[in-house]
């Protein structure tokens, strides 16, 4: 299992000149009753031009015997000095596809060979907040093919992940027992894990 | 139905000086392999200090005589010059607990009065790129009593709201068809809407 804890020494304020990857912007904006505005939000600098999302996260399902089992991350993030349970995801490269970016991703962070089979619409992580969004993407991880016995993550050297799965329907205790293990919940996980919990509550 | 589209002027970039609600920050680091390391990030600048999350996202169901029904709101947000499909939600108030700011924020929001029946741990929105969190709060909202015969919402004079409410079981196909009219989505909702959709599939 790779280490994944780094050591948090000190956060400070960021000026927008010395900021590469990310940005504040201020939008000018006439209410509807007439009213001229401003509001502040935040962008990553790393969309290409010509992509309307960012990236993609992933929903990638191990078709294994005992049922179908979701597969997750545990990384590192320095925003929250915490590490974080997470769908793979990465970011769009310039003249990529969302469905490339997504066979991509999960090649490089986890070593798995998938097929994607579903894609959804754009959602917006926090569109009161950021510009920041993606599509999700559906992986199916043919278990049963020799080049996913024994998947060889290609990750970068400032890139510190853990792959697992969790079963699909225990997904919302699961993470519980992780959030009370001091691992952080991302929301686009937590969310899906509400999903399944309403859904199973109403008899869907 | 009120109006809800502003007009887009222009947007441009803001400096740390001039920013007075978000904020870039750098976080130093040391990595599993010991190497120092820093992590451009966003926040907000309105968390109270005693408070480990900004806020709530609120899941509401309204208990009518033909099943359930989740209410979301539509809002124009500047960030991404489109109205956005949420879920009520709220910054938290210094002093307040995380259901006090639930019930607050949909009165507010909606003029329904609920009660919170649920809390979720905290849910990170996107933690590469800023620290915003919530937790995610169920509010039950009784649809018999007096006063939610005819909800008035207390909104401030920069907010433009509509609430309207979906079948929980057509929550994804009704996010589509939205999306299809131009509306932009939440991912909160979207990913509890994949959710739901994985729990039918799977038979859970």
């Amino acid at each position: 299992m790779p280490q994944l804890k780094s050591t948090f020494l000190s956060r400070e304020p960021l000026t927008s000149e010395e900021a590469k990857w990310k940005r504040l912007v201020k939008t000018n904006y006439i209410d509807p009753n007439g009213v001229k505005r401003d509001w502040e939000s935040a962008e990553r600098q790393t969309r290409p031009t010509d992509s309307p999302v960012d990236g993609v996260n992933i929903v990638a399902f191990l078709n294994k015997k005992n049922g179908s089992e979701i597969l997750l991350e545990k990384q590192y993030r320095p925003p929250i000095d915490q590490v974080v349970i997470e769908l793979p995801a990465g970011l769009i490269d310039a003249g990529e596809t969302i469905e490339q970016t997504a066979v991509r991703e999960l090649k490089e962070e986890t070593g798995y060979i998938g097929v994607a089979d579903k894609t959804t619409g754009i959602m917006y992580n926090d569109p009161g907040f950021c510009n920041a969004n993606f599509n999700m993407v559906y992986v199916q991880v043919d278990m049963s093919l020799p080049e996913n016995q024994n998947p060889k993550p290609d990750l970068e050297d400032n890139e510190f992940i853990e792959c697992f799965t969790l079963p699909v329907s225990e997904l919302s205790s699961q993470l519980q027992r992780l959030e009370s293990e001091g691992y952080a919940i991302d929301a686009r996980v937590g969310s899906i894990a509400e999903g399944i919990e309403i859904a199973k509550r109403l008899r869907l």
